[in-house]
């Protein structure tokens, strides 16, 4: 089954039905008139939600295009995101001269700013260049309400919907932010989601050891940039969810990333973000050479089943402007 | 003017209105039906919230128990906290054998859980003695929307509220987090909060400089912990809200937090937390001899005006209990 939100001047826009070949979709407002309320409600509202989801493979339902779309989650109680890759992780690791991150212990995560997710083809605007924007392609879970102390064996089955995110992220701020210890603020301005929510069955077996187990392809101004697998997790999103779960329930509606998907192979398939393709040229050549993002930079994310005609989450197209200052 | 959220069935509250003295309320669930809902409309509901609280101190209004109040936001969009006392963040760094923390450059801030704030009497479940169950006695602000890029001379007209704040924090499990770079996720469950938001008005000569400058009387188990004082703040809470807004909007209902409050002189004047504490112990004789917290303590912070009868915020008074774990 396949979600999206629809703009209806709410905060929170309106949930629809979309359906498999994300060319039609129908109203699920008299199910749930949200993401949010679906996702509180799931036990009650899955069934309703996956009849109206037949009946649009059936022929049923109205023209839908994905880039009206907005996020998924427009705004969302909880962020919580992971870097469970590890050939990024020890390749930033190696390049910032830090210590080598945990993987063999314990999943890396953090809490980022959640009210508010852009729309995927919306404009990104941001304050500056000078701070190295950046993008980071990550797939992301969604649970349902997650009882604190829930394990990875029984944390799965909380797993209800899987997202495509482009975690923006700000290069120059985020090393003096990571060096403190408290994590990132400056550095991580909200993200952006591509258009459609899928139940994890839609993945079929590409769904495997709690894995998204999908080349994320990122396209840079129309060149491609990067087709890393999301099946290469140090932890599943089980652990990384039983992990978010240990001192805390976690709302319905919590969305959990995976961290930038990576590749040991980063040379051959690409990366999901340019500091990792910066941190390769460093240690090739010793200088980085790819310049990060400037303002009218295009990005577009997605991710195929292998073929198939269609995008499984449709597309993140957007583009990178500069903010207004404030009044 | 002192505001409240009052139980009602659902998971925000309603809107109320309290008297100086906290003795009775009136329900403004007519002007804004939640807390959330007043700071999206803050110009608009001000003034005839300023009119109940006027009628309120001429005799107006039902009798109303702090205790039975909800965390004034029982859950919130976005939760930054600070750590803006120099002396703790030097103390904590020396005992840690940490590089000191750069309070002469920029604040530290993290982003926290906020989709659930602990009733100011409500149990606190937490699930092991062993994770070194702390509290961190905090003041708060709370803003209305901030525009991304909001410099600090600019960010003090958005502070509309203060509150008094137990960010109760896991020090086993902190400095394991902490040395990632990635801030806290386990290490921080969520936050207490007394039962009265209060406008800045309401401290006179006493929120000066961006700063409420209070002593954050903390008991636990019945015991004098600390009084440490407010004012102390290496930024301001308008420096902590511009740092916030460098690169992102602040949606309207984020909540600021100071970081425990400390004083130079906290062998005299105690501490917000048990850990700076065992700091002292350490650094003075050795040995930190003060456990952290066991099941079935007790902690009570509040706050008054000097001569003040009653207290300011209401107060957190609540016990530590065993989480049942999940099913």
């Amino acid at each position: 089954m396949k979600l999206a939100t629809i703009p209806n001047g709410s905060r929170d826009g309106a949930l629809a039905v979309v359906s498999r070949d994300l060319t039609r979709m129908t109203s699920a407002e008299a199910i749930a008139p949200t993401m949010q309320a679906a996702l509180e409600r799931w036990s009650d509202v899955e069934a309703p939600l996956r009849a109206l989801a037949e009946r649009l493979e059936q022929g049923e339902g109205q023209p839908f295009d994905p880039a009206t779309a907005l996020a998924p989650f427009p705004r969302a109680w909880q962020w919580l995101d992971g870097s469970a890759f590890q050939s990024h992780g020890d390749l930033m690791s190696t390049v910032f001269g830090m210590e080598k991150l945990p993987y063999d212990q314990r999943p890396l995560m953090y809490q980022g700013v959640s009210d508010r997710f852009l729309a995927p083809t919306e404009d990104v605007a941001l304050p500056s260049e000078a701070d190295g924007i950046d993008i980071e392609g990550e797939v992301g879970v969604v649970v349902d309400e997650v009882p604190l102390g829930t394990s990875a064996a029984g944390a799965e089955a909380h797993i209800k919907l899987i997202l495509l995110i482009n975690d923006w992220s700000l290069r120059t701020i985020a090393p003096v932010e990571m060096k403190t210890g408290f994590g990132w603020v400056q550095a991580k301005p909200p993200c952006s989601v591509a258009p459609v929510a899928v139940t994890p069955d839609e993945l079929g077996v590409h769904w495997r050891d709690g894995r998204v187990c999908l080349n994320l392809d990122v396209h840079w101004n129309g060149e491609r940039f990067g087709a890393a697998n999301g099946g290469a997790m140090a932890f599943s999103f089980a652990q990384l969810v039983a992990h978010a779960a240990r001192t805390r329930d976690l709302v319905a509606g919590t969305i959990i990333g995976s961290g930038t998907v990576s590749n040991a192979d980063y040379r051959s398939v690409g990366s999901s973000c340019i500091a990792e393709r910066r941190g390769i040229e460093l240690l090739d050549n010793g200088v980085a050479e790819t310049p990060f993002m400037r303002f009218g930079d295009r990005v577009r994310m997605e991710a195929s089943l292998p073929g198939a005609s269609e995008t499984l989450f449709g597309a993140i197209d957007q583009r990178v402007v500069e903010a207004r200052p404030a009044q």
